[in-house]
């Protein structure tokens, strides 16, 4: 049994709190929200974001970010992306030397191009960061539905540590050195939902779709080689499996705001109807600088691109995706007779 | 503009005589059965199989194989896979030497383990065999929705050819040296499609069904790569391409298949339903026999197969898929400590 922090009190960090508790673990739950606090203890239930799901007495519930990080064996960062590097200010001084934080949220910083592993090591490079992630709406996990999902540690000790911690009969984890594979992967596949939301939008079918996902993430991962990352990682849970989640949900906001944009919205437009922050909007113009600083062709990022920020149409992007050069599949695999292409 | 003999009418060979002839070729379009042949001609429609969409007067519809041969510069193999050995046999006579034959069928031969190219291989060592495989549905092909695919030949000069025939602004094809990837991959996705719409009969959620996808493709991958094959192809159009397409689509007869036995059905009771032939179950068996011949772990085979011919509950198989051993994610990745996993 162990002692777990969990950081943010939305609809994931809340479904872990729960599936941490059901594994045996003494589990405090932190929100530096006041008012979701209040709500949460007086409702054992997050009823706006994880709905119908109870969160056992027993798990702690604390604004107290000083007493929650105190005793952690293992601290779980669920903040959204935009709050990491503001989160991990506030949590240092509580911080102890070698720490284990697990990073759960997805994204790449826009003005540092770092992913979340990265900036949590520049705010707290006194703690040891592993990152979880993979295909797994809350919903779901809170409901208990079989799930996987792969941990990254930068020791093979420390992932198969909290390989043991998170897995149970309905919660699969998977080990991988591959850090920045995963992270890469999580942040950037949020680009190619919102591609697949528009290709729907346009009123495409189910073969657009495939194709979309299918050579997104092989666009994806020539960026993640070049940068350092492992090909197989994207093929993977945290990948091309989170991906697979993501253009299937309707309740993605990323498939939504390209929906709508299929449906000849602008970009303004389809955020302010979607509501909340659409992550793939900032990851696309991430993805197209790490395609520039690290010479890599991403026809489809260049397009949803032009999309976003330029006021090229949907229609018309897709048809420049299809009339593109000639290409193979994957370059570099030889012919029987010798000739290779590049 | 090249002569192209399509063989096989049923929805696929259709809907490619139709794009075929739209590209600007001379296309005559053969199948086996009278009755169906005097329908084609009377309502220039596949009534049944592809309902609403055209069949242009300009192309031939015929029962005569030897005519339908006779000038083709290459010909589309498109008859079911139960059906490619006899129909070779049938074609033997009227195939000249280097014929350009390209296959569109799905399957491995149950009881010689081959590979589709390999039985026409086997059957018409004259002629120069291709294949055409990818995310397809052949009713979104014949409404003229943007599709991709993806073609292997032997020689890279065949497969140009072939992708500057098929090609068009909705019809977008990649080439590949990877025909053993290309066949593997589309016949061993229907037993993963199996077990895909197994957990949505028990009620699984999206996190379980990608799961299964994104799993299901590694362990046919790691069996390709001790075949000879490319794992970049099972992570292609072919591969996980077709797979997503397969597992999303509601009219997939292996997804329903899968969905009844969910529910509870046994395979008999499942195939009985479906009415039609249930092409994952025939290549679970293979996959698994493979699997024993090449001494390659596939724990999703290896459950399907238990509920498809050994009585074991979908549901108790789900479960043992979730509780084995701890795995890292990709075996071989070395840890940052030099420590590696195999």
């Amino acid at each position: 049994m162990a002692k777990i922090s969990v950081l943010g009190a939305g609809s994931w960090g809340t479904a872990l709190s729960i599936l941490l508790y059901n594994n045996g673990h003494e589990v405090i739950l932190w929100s530096a929200l006041g008012e979701e606090i209040t709500t949460l203890r007086e409702k054992r239930e997050h009823v706006s974001k994880l709905p119908g799901v109870k969160i056992p007495e027993p798990i702690d519930i604390t604004i107290d970010l000083e007493r929650s990080l105190r005793d952690a064996d293992v601290a779980i960062l669920a903040v959204p992306s935009p709050y990491t590097r503001s989160t991990c200010k506030r949590m240092a001084p509580f911080v102890k030397n070698g720490q284990k934080i697990v990073n759960v949220a997805k994204g790449v910083e826009e003005k540092t191009l770092l992913t979340l592993s990265e900036i949590i090591e520049q705010e707290l490079p006194q703690a040891n960061v592993s990152v979880l992630s993979g295909p797994s709406h809350a919903e779901e996990v809170g409901k208990g539905l079989p799930t996987t999902c792969v941990v990254s540690s930068h020791q093979r000790e420390t992932a198969e540590y909290l390989q043991g911690i998170f897995m149970s009969p309905v919660f699969r984890v998977y080990t991988t050195p591959d850090m920045l594979g995963v992270e890469l992967g999580a942040a950037l596949k949020n680009v190619i939902a919102l591609a697949a939301g528009t290709a729907d939008g346009l009123g495409y079918g189910d073969n657009t779709k495939a194709a979309l996902i299918t050579r997104g993430i092989a666009e994806i991962s020539r960026l993640g080689v070049k940068m350092g990352a492992r090909m197989e990682t994207f093929y993977g849970l945290s990948g091309i499996g989170d991906l697979i989640v993501t253009c299937a949900s309707v309740h993605s906001r990323n498939r939504k705001a390209g929906y709508l944009m299929g449906k000849g919205y602008t970009m303004e437009q389809a955020m302010a109807e979607v509501k909340m922050i659409v992550e793939g909007v900032y990851s696309a113009k991430a993805a197209k600088e790490l395609a520039e600083k690290y010479d890599v062709e991403m026809p489809i990022i260049t397009e949803i691109n032009k999309v976003l920020f330029e006021g090229k149409s949907a229609a018309e992007a897709v048809i420049d995706l299809m009339v593109r050069d000639k290409k193979v599949e994957t370059p570099m695999l030889p012919w029987e007779d010798g000739q290779k292409t590049n």
